[in-house]
């Protein structure tokens, strides 16, 4: 018995699950469109050296690399072989490194507004709403550090969200620079400044106490981090304002200045009553360098997509710098979320008639089935001779709501009987009227 | 400087590549959907033992696998590393062997119609129109031997080219089995079998002469080689009537009666006026039992498609027996070839309308934006500060129809000025209504 489940933390979309991902897929590209975004899709495979040191170390060992083949691979194994000689292409891990590369490829707008829907692959551990292949729902704005750019973004993934029914969603917001500020007012030194934002990055898992066990863990002395961790439980009505007495180098003031016009700008958008400043936000990736997000919602550990402002990634191709923003959405938790909370409507897949025959020339049962389809019916042929009853058992299994019938009877009457399988009522049509029996796709 | 472009065999869809390939794939599914076929998705990866040994040799060596990671590549590093242990995942290939394993693995509809429409990666040499990531757009019947079922298949793929606007394209016809008693009627050993298939195959390539000379370097001897290429490229006007004074073997005598049956159903769809018979057509994979396809045009060498019929591949998986049909159709040559003769329509892509803006609140500019995407006008905002002929430019460059222009003076009158980049006309349009001059998208 060989296996035919597909690999760990895979899925294969049956017709059913492709009819709801096709919903929500079709509302992202609504707004996408309606925010002035354009499509673009990048090759699933990219060279590793594109990939690789622009994810973290840890983003670095969850790539799927692709063998070597032939000469490359017998080369490889000559020598001493290791994972760096093996392989040099990789699998996609985001859309916004893609992104990066092409902007720094081609010839495009000053502004390119794009958004790109594809999977990725992560080879994480599989678990509840975390996949190894998953889609990216992304929109990025590069060539400028106007912060419409971050309201753009924003705005367009909240009304995104709120289209599909979602209304208690958050958007958090912090920013890299005042993070650093933080770290700079605290005394934590340049050094730990990695090591202390992945720790509190943790914080909403494992809490104020697990956060200062971790910055101890990680070298830093205990006085650092109660300012830090004072700073960024603030709890003041105005937070910024609180923070600004803290805050005192330029960078620092100038991203404290960045947060308050973006909640400004925010506030006109769909995004404004979903967004909070969270001093303990940090985002995993490694590119981001000033406003970062998230997406939260109650019932989800985790988060529904996330994103930020990304000034040096396309420099890292060293052709040119560009500065950019952006905001992804994970499509599988989206998915996930609207079918535990019962949000998709009633879809229906599949054609509208299943024509059933007996007793008549095949030739006469193609005919009438394009006949229906050139009227824009959706119709399946029973494939082979069988008994009408298990013809109608057949269209009963498939959930189609109608049975089209077609016996030496209606044959010589140049009729179709329709056979509505929910009532059970049946009526014989002239063939070339048939179709009115119907309401065609739009 | 680092390499910027996609890997060697792949591409980056840039906008407007994607409007063009959206438009033929819509058209794909709304056929594929009228004829019954329902939607279904894979993941890109599968386990190796799902992938080889289904496209013969040849394939197995252009398959792309994954290189194993942490524990797992450790052990096989210490080992004798090889191909075969370094890797147990790989791309896919086709969509069929991937959808037999479904088949094999769910329980589904007695007869699965089913299309999927995905990217497969073969590690082939590039060259025109042939790439190392494309999308394969294919339908299968499964569950049955009914003829109804290669008619149904051949019909949709028929009526796509059609509605596509090609008119010259021929469905070339055989059957595997016809080939195999061709084979016994040469006196060619079953041992030689697939070599001569192999050569065979090659006809439109490398001409009669060539084939003979590769049958004789795979050592079938002259005679049976002539016996062959004169059944093969027999003239008669009915060739089939002719072939069955030669063949007189049962199942070869079974094939050409399926040949006759599936010319006489595919008469009265839209593959009627395209189908011809070809007795050297054999088809590279191994899987395929019963009649093959090709889809050739004038103007390229290779195919835009090909199918068949394989009733033992779902067994191979070694759970149950299911016969099945399909057809494939390239998208990228669809494409390459709409494109080199010019069969795309004129195609708009982006925003309608360009938001500029001058002196005024960046939260009121977009106050206005919002409110014209609430009216369905696909709306970009300038970004950032600039002269107004700086962001009339950049309107230009990006080809879009209309700068909408919203100034001090526009604001003291509750007006946007919307300016007709084609014409230079404009023209002061209450905000609120602003949104008549435009023609939202359906």
């Amino acid at each position: 018995m060989k296996l035919t489940k597909p690999p760990s933390g895979m899925r294969d979309f049956l017709p059913n699950d492709i009819a709801r991902r096709d919903l929500v897929l079709s509302v992202i590209r609504t707004i996408y469109d309606r925010y002035g975004f354009v499509p673009l899709e990048t090759p699933a495979i990219e060279n590793l050296s594109t990939l690789l040191g622009k994810y973290g170390e840890e983003g670095d060992q969850l790539l799927y690399r692709i063998l070597h083949r032939r000469d490359n691979l017998s080369r490889a194994l000559t020598a001493e072989p290791s994972q760096a000689t093996l392989a040099d292409e990789g699998l996609r891990y985001d859309l916004t490194v893609p992104l990066a590369r092409v902007v720094a490829q081609y010839e495009l707008p000053k502004f390119f507004k794009r958004y790109q829907i594809q999977p990725v692959w992560r080879a994480d551990r599989p678990g509840t709403g975390r996949f190894r292949e998953f889609y990216q729902c992304d929109v990025d704005i590069t060539g400028t550090q106007g912060l419409i750019a971050e309201a753009e973004v924003c705005g367009a993934v909240a009304e995104v969200l709120q289209t599909l029914g979602f209304k208690d969603f958050k958007i958090r917001l912090n920013h890299r620079q005042l993070l650093r500020s933080m770290m700079v007012a605290s005394g934590i030194d340049q050094g730990h400044e990695t090591a202390a934002l992945v720790a509190v990055d943790k914080l909403d898992k494992i809490g104020d106490g697990g956060v200062r066990e971790e910055l101890a863990a990680r070298g830093i002395p205990g006085e650092s981090a109660n300012i830090l961790m004072e700073l960024i439980l603030m709890a003041e009505a105005d937070v910024l304002l609180s923070l600004s007495k803290h805050i005192t180098d330029s960078e620092g003031v100038a991203a404290i200045a960045e947060l308050h016009q973006i909640i400004n700008l925010l506030s006109v958008t769909p995004a404004g009553p979903h967004v909070s400043l969270s001093l303990d936000l940090a985002r995993g990736l490694g590119y981001y360098t000033g406003a970062i997000f998230e997406i939260t919602v109650p019932d989800l550990a985790g988060s529904l997509g996330g994103g930020g402002r990304y000034d040096n990634l396309v420099g890292m191709f060293g052709k040119k710098q560009v500065p950019a923003v952006g905001f992804s959405l994970g499509l599988e938790r989206i998915l996930v979320l609207m079918e535990e909370r019962g949000m998709f409507p009633q879809l229906t897949t599949g054609p509208d008639l299943l024509l059933c025959w007996l007793g008549i020339p095949l030739t006469k049962v193609l005919q009438v089935a394009h006949h229906l389809r050139e009227q824009r019916i959706r119709v399946e042929v029973y494939p082979e001779a069988a008994p009408l009853r298990k013809q109608l058992e057949y269209a009963n299994a498939i959930k189609v709501p109608v049975a089209g019938i077609l016996g030496t009877q209606e044959w010589v009457s140049t009729t179709l009987t329709l056979k509505d399988l929910q009532t059970g009522q049946q009526h014989a049509w002239p063939i070339a009227e048939a179709w009115k029996a119907f309401t065609p796709p739009a």
